[in-house]
């Protein structure tokens, strides 16, 4: 890319390196970055290493935080009895959205795949068998309705069962508002196993 | 966004401020951001503010550049008397990529549009005018094929023309490896009328 310069070209790469953005995508983000004003370039490139440098783990769930523990965890009108494992804080984002879920959250970082390698080691499964040696009522487990989340599932689920503790999955199905024409095969017969009486 | 840390949410809005990043997106980058090894981090961190701060306008094309300079302005083997008006400096890269063109370029940085309230005052053709002052055999309009490309493109002929200097336009018509079932009909009536004799 001699066309453009030296610093022009850095920008670009790195904006490259950012999930899902193309060359083209870099280009038009970065002529965009270049054409802001200079104090909201300084506040985007200071979000970026102020978020990398002050964000932490929940010591509790695991999510990314600012401090020691999240709102959600410190927040003591949340049951802290029921627990959701999640793959990642996107999706815990995602249910709280929802404002209708009360329990707490445990995020593991990831999914088992081994396609990719990753075992029940490189996710954050030990820690969630230690905060159920405290007190748990009740595990939902949350990971997504892919192998790897089904899995995952599967796994956590053998694992706790012995300890008592009730686990549960969130259902798969139709979407609200799906029209089955264009829905899958697999979730179509999941939809169907999962049919309750009306 | 309650669920994420003060500093995840200034994260994601500022990476909401780019333009084509909705809130998803912002999410997804914030989060991919904050599990970067902290070395990469700070690298984006500054190639944002140091292009940001680096970067002016080469003082003969006003494309974006490191130094008084463009790289193709200050390239001797290039055909100074040759000035391809582009919109931006994207379009400029575009050309370049061909690897075909041997001029140097304007870069108008906009194009005029009443619709926007961006009129010949806002884009950067006193500049052009000026440089044609010096010397030029041919200027090539490049500007958008849209509204506001054509429009622009009409203004810089009717300004140009009595200083006696050729001024060209780019061929519209159909992109090749088009095929004219799905092209639309303006495209094929600017084709048809740019015909050339084989």
């Amino acid at each position: 890319m001699d066309y453009y310069s030296h610093q022009i070209n850095r920008l670009v790469e790195e904006l490259m390196g950012l999930p899902g953005i193309g060359s083209k995508s870099a280009q038009r983000l970065a002529f965009h970055i270049l054409n802001m004003p200079k104090e909201n370039a300084e506040k985007l490139s200071n979000a970026i290493i102020e978020a990398r440098n002050h964000v932490q783990y929940c010591k509790e769930c695991y999510t990314l935080t600012d401090n020691e523990l999240c709102p959600i965890c410190s927040n003591d009108r949340r049951d802290h009895r029921t627990i959701m494992v999640v793959e990642n804080s996107r999706d815990l984002a995602a249910y709280e959205k929802t404002g209708k879920y009360e329990g707490v959250y445990h995020v593991l970082h990831g999914a088992i795949s081994p396609m990719l390698g990753i075992g029940p080691a490189d996710i954050r499964l030990k820690e969630l068998l230690m905060r159920l040696q405290k007190e748990a009522d009740e595990v939902i487990i949350a990971t997504n309705s892919s192998l790897e989340g089904e899995t995952t599932a599967m796994y956590i689920s053998k694992l706790i069962k012995p300890t008592g503790i009730k686990v549960t999955r969130i259902a798969s199905g139709v979407p609200v508002g799906g029209d089955l024409e264009y829905i899958d095969e697999v979730t179509l017969l999941r939809a169907l196993e999962g049919r309750r009486e009306l």
